[in-house]
């Protein structure tokens, strides 16, 4: 099998959203990732940080999955990661109520002995500094660097940003977040830009909309499945960035056409994050599920017109 | 030939986006529609009315397309409608300058003998009193009725609306309008309430996210195509409706899998009209460049992923 390297967090998140509210659950862009990419055959491991409040149970649903945690370092008498976030009443927007950094202010990633050759690594949205370590850690080049970041980075670390970019084959990033890194309104001009600051593929992650992924003049886009009701958007942006990675890193061929297949798959397995609150949607989910929902995502998007 | 009726507005845009502004320009839902829809091998006519201050070149401009427009009523002395907007700097709000009905307040359209038996009815965005009195010079059924609408009339005629929407098939209509019309927020569950309404089928256009199209429990989804720019939104989803129509009406096909291809068809074409102002773009357009972009919309959704 091959390897694929996840840094992210793990961590406790507390959500409100119009359907309710949740006490300090399982969160974090590495939970998410590694969850997601499960649902393929590959060798994972997440290289993390939690402090010695964090439940056994939450790691042992990890080894349950075959996620290798030798890379999460559990620091004695920390405290874990915790953020907590309210969504408005139309769930495209979200305040943060609280940001407790604990064991993260100072996590050193370590990538265990056994994947500092791994086929992918995936970058969850952290520090670009702890992203670029990661980097640094490996003896051998990657297949595929796929990084993802957010607004927060722009703001305050962008010169280690515009470094860590360089150095990465994907990036996947939201609309908004595109356009504030390029200066661009158009996401084709913006994903021209960034494709100039390092990242040869652009994935720009529209929510409900969809995402689209540029490299050079190919386009290729993919909706968000139409659903009922999205009950708590949390972890979306990483389940699908561990569906896109799982996928490549299982398929081995890192070709813009497979590059779709892999976005379908991200997409489709953030269909289902959204259903429940946090990873709890994630965790039930069975092979099954995600195959008969490919289904439907081919019937959403396929069509047989003739050309002439 | 098959026959497409046609009926919508035949007017002057004076239009301002942030790349520019226009004095008084060719307009109207009917003009976009008939111009979208003569890029099909159909049989059309335009119902509307203008005053007598309206070109002979742009009455040129229609039956220079094959569209029949013995409907178009010239009132003596009477001025055409006429519409001012401002389109904000993200192109995807706009506020109204200026709106002078002039002869359209007294509309009473009249059907050319020869298309009283259309096979396809296309209800541009129009009082739904004058959308139902199109449907009652009908001497045959028709095998597709289309209509278009918007919020104004769910503000200011919503009986007349609800009546003529049960003698419709489909229903176009945009994402925050079907909101409205159903009470739901989920478009899922908007489209099901509407499909309640009347139209078997629901298309909720997005704008630049695409459009979606429901049927029972079938969804098919069509992204707009990413651009470069958009120049000017105006008559975007007229030029929609249009291209859906008349690819219907030639096709002689109202199943859900053809109705795939229509959508497509009308987002291939709404693609090119906002590249220019008004009409301009749709009045240049030829077939090879039709052909060629809708080869631009298979590749951006297709994909060829294995289901087990």
């Amino acid at each position: 099998m091959n390897k694929l390297l996840i840094v992210g967090t793990v961590a406790f998140d507390a959500i409100e959203t119009p359907f309710g509210k949740t006490d300090k659950i399982l969160g974090g862009a590495g939970t998410f990732i590694g969850l997601s990419a499960s649902h393929f055959n590959v060798n994972s491991a997440i290289v993390s940080v939690v402090g010695d409040d964090f439940p056994q149970e939450y790691l042992d649903l990890l080894t349950d999955r075959n996620i290798d945690i030798s890379g999460i370092e559990i620091v004695k008498g920390g405290k874990t990661f915790f953020w907590s976030g309210k969504y408005h009443n139309d769930l495209n927007s979200r305040d943060t109520l609280i940001t407790e950094l604990n064991v993260l202010a100072d996590f050193k990633p370590v990538v265990p002995a056994d994947f500092t050759n791994s086929d992918v690594v995936m970058l969850g949205n952290l520090h670009p500094l702890v992203q670029s370590s990661v980097l640094d850690q490996m003896t051998e080049e990657p297949k595929l660097v796929v990084l993802d970041t957010m607004n927060f980075w722009m703001d305050c670390a962008l010169p280690e940003l515009l470094d860590v970019m360089k150095r990465v084959d994907v990036i996947t990033i939201n609309d908004e977040e595109a356009r504030q890194l390029s200066g661009e309104y158009s996401l084709v001009k913006a994903a021209a830009k960034i494709q100039t600051m390092g990242p040869k593929y652009v994935v720009i992650k529209k929510g409900e909309h969809g995402a689209l992924l540029f490299h050079n003049t190919d386009v290729f886009f993919a909706p968000a499945l139409p659903l009922e009701e999205v009950f708590d958007p949390t972890g979306a942006g990483d389940t699908f960035a561990g569906g896109f990675a799982g996928f490549i890193t299982q398929s081995e061929n890192i070709s813009f056409e497979n590059m779709k297949n892999a976005i379908i798959q991200g997409s489709n397995l953030a269909s289902f994050c959204v259903e429940k609150f946090g990873t709890e949607r994630m965790v039930e989910l069975t092979k099954e599920e995600v195959n008969e929902r490919l289904k439907q995502f081919k019937s959403l998007t396929q069509f047989d017109i003739e050309l002439h």
